[in-house]
């Protein structure tokens, strides 16, 4: 069932449970499931004519306090991910795992030898020097905050090429990597915008460098790459100022609710500290593929973290969705725990 | 004001001389006028679960009459070239020129040796053993059709990797050159999908192969690359049966009334037959750019040509749009005349 990545396969979860698409409550899946307030009719738009993406550009280098030289966007940050992997042509990389698959694969893919760091069990091993350190945070999939000021003087003093993945980051309160951008020219950060801003189905991410390197990836890409709908869709919700605030109140509040409810059941042995939209637990007396099957009843997709290097069966990653998820949750684990 | 490859910049046209962006009668672009009818609300798409690119495939594959295997989309055309030219890794490279600037600019940044052939004077002339032919047909800026099976013969013979471009070949009743990819291992068609499907705001592409070829280009690819609502927008106007007809049929009629218009253009030296929804002339006694200035009382723009190679300022393409679009010419082009 766990077909992608980023979740289950709710598609073929549905038919293999006969039920209806709707009827399934996905936490599997890391997007927000607040949505943002949009202020366009997609049925009008211009599609007839070549984008023009200066208004999206600034529209996300104000909402990151950054420079629209200094950003690059692409559809998707798997896109951006894979072409800075095969622009900065480096020897190896450093993976502060877990994180997600996407990473490895590049790094593959464009002939890196990987080096992986366990962030959990090992986070201050030393890196290899020049190589290509990817640093995802908040992190996946455990959704932890890491203040990097120590790490960053440690990748700079090995003289790194540096990537931030802050997909999750508008989930938090804290700050960005852009700050370190004046003082190290080796430094690139991705964030795809379809996480937070809860549209998988719109196909943007950015990377934020120095202008010089963004000149440089900006080489090597087609005039043309952002669909006009999605680039629109971007900034209405852009446009949605409360959006933000609310969406950090409302999963800092299911958040809480959601560990109450963890630590209530007797299978979970551990539950790991978040600040994104997702909580991974690692269970006890139970393993990850007999929780799905006991959810199965219960129309409930979580996330099954076997494949993510450094975990095992015993993790499970489950998304903050709605108050009914949650208490649907609720009642399914307290029936699994009796 | 020619900014880009396809055509004009028409909002800084429209800043220019001071007047709104729809009063402008934009015959410099390549889009189809026509437009297909759609049978989705854009508003009502779910956009909030990563895109299951099945069913569009599937679509595509039907319209060309291909197998699904054989296929791989990209956001736009120009990124499917881009990625042909990095997988392919040739030395040198055929392009039959004139063509869009697009494919000069990936030889050149993917380290291609380039060898033009000029295909208005001197078709017949040998390709280098083994390089990467380039052949558009229709072709651009002028939009004949080319009967390429003698072409293909020798391309064949002297075993160079073929790249056909058939972005405009559905303004066509002729038949694509897959019907060669069982003959021939080293053959890859390109299909822009915004140019007759009138949507230069979405941004979908293919590149058709055989399945092993297609396998390994995959490998390169991201899951998630075409946004949902482009993929949408395509099925939807793939579904419109009665579009292709009807807008080849407009086509045929709309062109030959302009090729009237040109004819009785005493400043039009030479009309170059077309299949395409744009004709291409040869001007006398006045250059594109002062034909332009000329043109600038109507807020009409056309396609200065001079920047494609083996023409010169004399070239100029104008769209076939509609009969207001046309009517205005024909003002226009019998005052500038007088």
């Amino acid at each position: 069932m766990q077909k992608h990545q980023h979740g289950g396969n709710i598609r073929l979860f549905s038919q293999e449970i006969g039920c209806d698409i709707k009827e399934v409550i996905d936490l599997s899946s890391n997007i927000n499931f607040v949505k943002p307030r949009l202020d366009i009719d997609f049925n009008q738009l211009n599609i007839s004519s070549y984008p023009n993406y200066d208004a999206l550009y600034q529209a996300v280098a104000t909402l990151y306090n950054i420079e629209k030289k200094q950003l690059e966007l692409f559809n998707g940050a798997t896109s951006a991910i894979h072409i800075l992997f095969r622009d900065l042509k480096l020897k190896q990389c450093t993976l502060y795992a877990p994180l997600y698959s996407e990473y490895k694969k590049s790094a593959l893919l464009y002939g890196y030898e990987i080096k992986p760091i366990n962030r959990l069990k090992d986070i201050g091993k030393e890196v290899v020097p020049n190589s290509l350190v990817i640093f995802v945070n908040p992190s996946t999939p455990d959704g932890e905050f890491y203040d990097i000021d120590k790490l960053m003087r440690e990748w700079i003093a090995k003289e790194c090429t540096i990537l931030i993945d802050e997909s999750f980051l508008d989930f938090t309160p804290f700050e960005s990597a852009t700050k370190y951008l004046k003082e190290y020219n080796k430094l690139y950060i991705v964030k795809s915008m379809t996480k937070f801003y809860s549209s998988a189905g719109i196909r943007i991410g950015a990377i934020i460098s120095n202008s010089k390197n963004i000149e440089r990836i900006k080489q090597h890409e087609p005039l043309w790459k952002i669909s006009e709908f999605d680039s629109q869709y971007l900034q209405s919700a852009l446009r949605d100022q409360s959006f933000s605030k609310k969406s950090r109140e409302i999963h800092n509040s299911y958040r809480d609710e959601l560990i109450e409810i963890l630590e209530a059941t007797s299978f979970i042995d551990k539950i790991y500290p978040s600040y994104a939209n997702f909580i991974m637990v690692k269970l006890k007396d139970i393993d990850a593929t007999s929780l799905q099957k006991k959810l199965i009843p219960y129309k409930i997709m979580v996330r099954d973290c076997s494949n993510f290097d450094f975990l095992d069966k015993q993790f499970v990653r489950i998304a903050i969705k709605d108050n009914i998820a949650i208490q649907k949750l609720k009642e399914a684990l307290c029936e699994i725990s009796t």
